[in-house]
């Protein structure tokens, strides 16, 4: 640590203890006090980052157990939680997409398909992205290490490049489309976010759940709907300068070219693929659970040497999640348990329960929306608000399946507000591509475009499919 | 996978499916038998390596959970087992010493103290590795990564060196000595090898427990005799041509001088490590278990610098062990709890049912120690026959205590019989110094001479301090 990140780690420490020693409500278990301190203390030091994560849940596992706030057995029970598996496992397997390059040919096949215009291009990307989604959980290696490389080299390929001042000739209106695109993908399926099964998690522990299928099936109307509009905004309030690109269906087959006939190996993975999605929308019929699905690809992907296990156990970005998730998933079922997030709900619900459901779901949704200008992770901000969030909005009314599917939306989309709003985005800003100011402006008038897609349009198609 | 390695996943799929459909007793529940044909197969294929252990394992999860023998609950319980992340925790810490280069260091220090004659060289070499070994749960990353190169530049200065055809002039005996050293510094500390905690874990699950204080007094004193004993030995029987090494001191001394000053990261890491130790030793008193000391000294070594994240999830070794780990003690677990395990021990105690217990445990030990030479892992050995002898041991009246030790020693020990019987034995093998002829005499030889201090002297010891 520097001395920067030691100031921090002093402030997120006495954070901890001034909450750890404040009057505590009656209802709540001391031990549940004890842990909402060590908890708010670890999303602040999530924000803060003295550490990195990992290394900060492993010290908020090492208090809670030192203190006998939680038992060994208590501290650990999250890393057997199968939702945290599915994490990993699909992890895994999303390495298959890169290292075979099906990722990257997928990409290259749509933009020689649609590259004809710049408007098109962007659908091309956007396309290749959704395909992806299902099957790649880190939006950060998704968005950031497939779909970004090839965005850049495009703009390139036209002579925008920022260092010549020429960035907005058409590698603005790109970047713009492939991360905002990416927030949109990242809410269409479970699987498309770390955060996702997450709050699926969370949402289980209070007992509502939320299967791989029912989140796809609600997801793909405003998915498409909000895929199929917001480049023609950014078109719009955000102009390229050059609109014909036919030199880019020229690229894109000559990478194409390159890389030659689809080998085996992606042949198998891309075969392996299929399978997963088939397992994952239709498992609940024969009672497979997503988790297990994985399991099955996973185990394919190793018997037929797409992956060895070098490639499996290498994968870091795997067991840094693994990590992370199962601790902050068991501390908050943990507040729950122990009666704080009850608790708080109480207090909440006692202050706007004069009011009918809908204008308070309104603006309890609006606040969890908006409130990620203060968060520089999904993560950190679903498990700080979520939990409280949505036993408030069931608890003034809500039918509980609507307040679920708008936070489990809203926890991907809020990530276009801000430069530093999910794990791609500090890779789009660092191009230098993209203005703060003109992300800012675009990131809010996107949000309202989303926000009426998917919680305007959205409760028709879920009511239309028999979701709510 | 090459051909010969499809061949061999074919047979311990086979074997598996024969297994599955064999005619089963009575008193198994049909998931327990099942689940042992998944194990079996596990166990053969970790021996036959069609795929990495840890490929393996994810198979055998896959299989158990899809074929509905186990739940997916029960299928990732292992995964926050305790003494797992004992084992994940320690190998983190272990990287500690590696990075910052206080593991050499310690071994040159000694060097140069005791380096002035051949067999003093030895002694220098397994007092740094018994220091090490409890916090080092890698014998490979321990005997192979710290030890080995050292022996193996001392061995080249003296111009031992076997494409010289001088390996038995200095470099054959102190290899011999290194290598045989790992196994008795393995058999004395809960966390000086990953099999130790796997048997320990499975111990617990039958109800009786072993702590790291317990484990590493009831080993001291045998312990401390076979360091002693087991170089006179060597030196007699596989005598080295040099006997005096006036040479060694000064080189390790230039080794030290070259290192310079301890760094401020080696002096946190040696304050960690003796904390580690004192919490390790006396963690009992308060309450406090081996796995919470870990995490504690773990939290230090990040707070501290000493590590970072990155180094914590780039420790491969880790993840490997821990998903091996955790699979093989559940599926041994489940065996156990679906009836399986306790219905051959009593089958086998029905036969040696006439015998008093001293006989019957001496000849159940033995099989036990000697069946090693069909075992190229430790771990695949304590998984597939400690739960059984365990049982039958305490069944034909062993006192459960001294069958726990037996075993627990062995376990270690018999890794000395093979040039493929431990994690570093293929290293040393692989380096050209040892013969196969003398490996296979040496190692039975002291097998013999450790039989007789660890299972003759070690009870008198036992006796004398009340563990027993």
């Amino acid at each position: 640590m520097n001395r920067r990140q030691w100031i921090y780690f002093c402030i997120v420490s006495l954070i901890g203890c001034v909450i750890w020693f404040l009057p505590q409500p009656e209802s709540v278990d001391p031990r549940g006090w004890h842990l909402l301190a060590i908890f708010i203390a670890t999303i602040i030091g999530i924000i803060l980052k003295p550490l990195p994560i990992g290394a900060l849940v492993i010290l908020s596992m090492t208090v809670a157990t030192v203190t006998q706030t939680l038992t060994l057995t208590e501290t650990l029970a999250g890393f057997h939680n199968s939702i945290a598996w599915l994490v990993v496992f699909a992890f895994f397997i999303s390495r298959g997409f890169i290292k075979t390059g099906l990722g990257s040919r997928i990409a290259y096949y749509f933009v020689s398909l649609m590259g004809k215009r710049t408007l098109g291009l962007s659908y091309g990307l956007l396309l290749s992205e959704t395909i992806l989604a299902p099957a790649i959980p880190s939006v950060t290696a998704r968005s950031g290490g497939v779909i970004f490389p090839i965005a850049q080299g495009l703009a390139k390929s036209f002579g925008s490049e920022p260092h010549l001042g020429t960035e907005r000739r058409i590698g603005s209106f790109l970047m713009m489309v492939a991360y905002q695109g990416s927030t949109i993908t990242s809410a269409m399926f479970l699987t498309a976010m770390a955060a996702n099964p997450f709050l699926a998690g969370l949402a289980a522990d209070a007992g509502y759940s939320l299967t791989w299928g029912t989140w796809a099936l609600a997801g793909l109307v405003p998915g498409l709907i909000s895929l199929a509009v917001m480049p023609c905004v950014v078109y719009k309030l955000y102009a390229p300068a050059i609109k014909e690109t036919p030199h880019a269906a020229e690229i894109a087959r000559h990478k194409l070219d390159e890389m030659g006939k689809f080998e085996l190996k992606e042949w198998l993975m891309f075969g392996v693929f299929l399978l997963l999605l088939i397992l994952w929308i239709f498992g609940a019929f024969f009672n497979l659970s997503a988790t297990v699905a994985a399991m099955v690809g996973l185990s394919l992907i190793l018997i037929l040497g797409v992956l060895n296990w070098n490639d499996v156990v290498n994968e870091h970005a795997a067991w840094d999640t693994f990590i992370w998730f199962s601790t902050l998933i068991m501390m908050a079922t943990q507040l729950n348990t122990l009666g704080f997030t009850p608790w708080v709900s109480e207090q909440v619900v006692h202050v706007v329960g004069g009011m009918s459901w809908l204008p308070a779901f309104i603006i309890l949704a609006l606040v969890y929306f908006y409130s990620h200008y203060f968060f520089a992770s999904n993560t950190a901000h679903v498990g700080a608000m979520f939990p409280a969030f949505f036993l408030v909005a069931i608890g003034v009314g809500t039918p509980p399946q609507i307040a679920l599917l708008v936070f489990a939306f809203s926890s991907s989309l809020m990530g276009g507000l801000t430069q530093y709003g999910s794990g791609p985005a500090p890779i789009y800003f660092g191009s230098g591509y993209i203005d703060v100011k003109d992300w800012w402006r675009m990131g809010f008038l996107l949000s309202v475009v989303n926000i009426v897609i998917w919680m305007g349009i959205g409760p028709l198609w879920w009511r239309l499919v028999g979701i709510i």
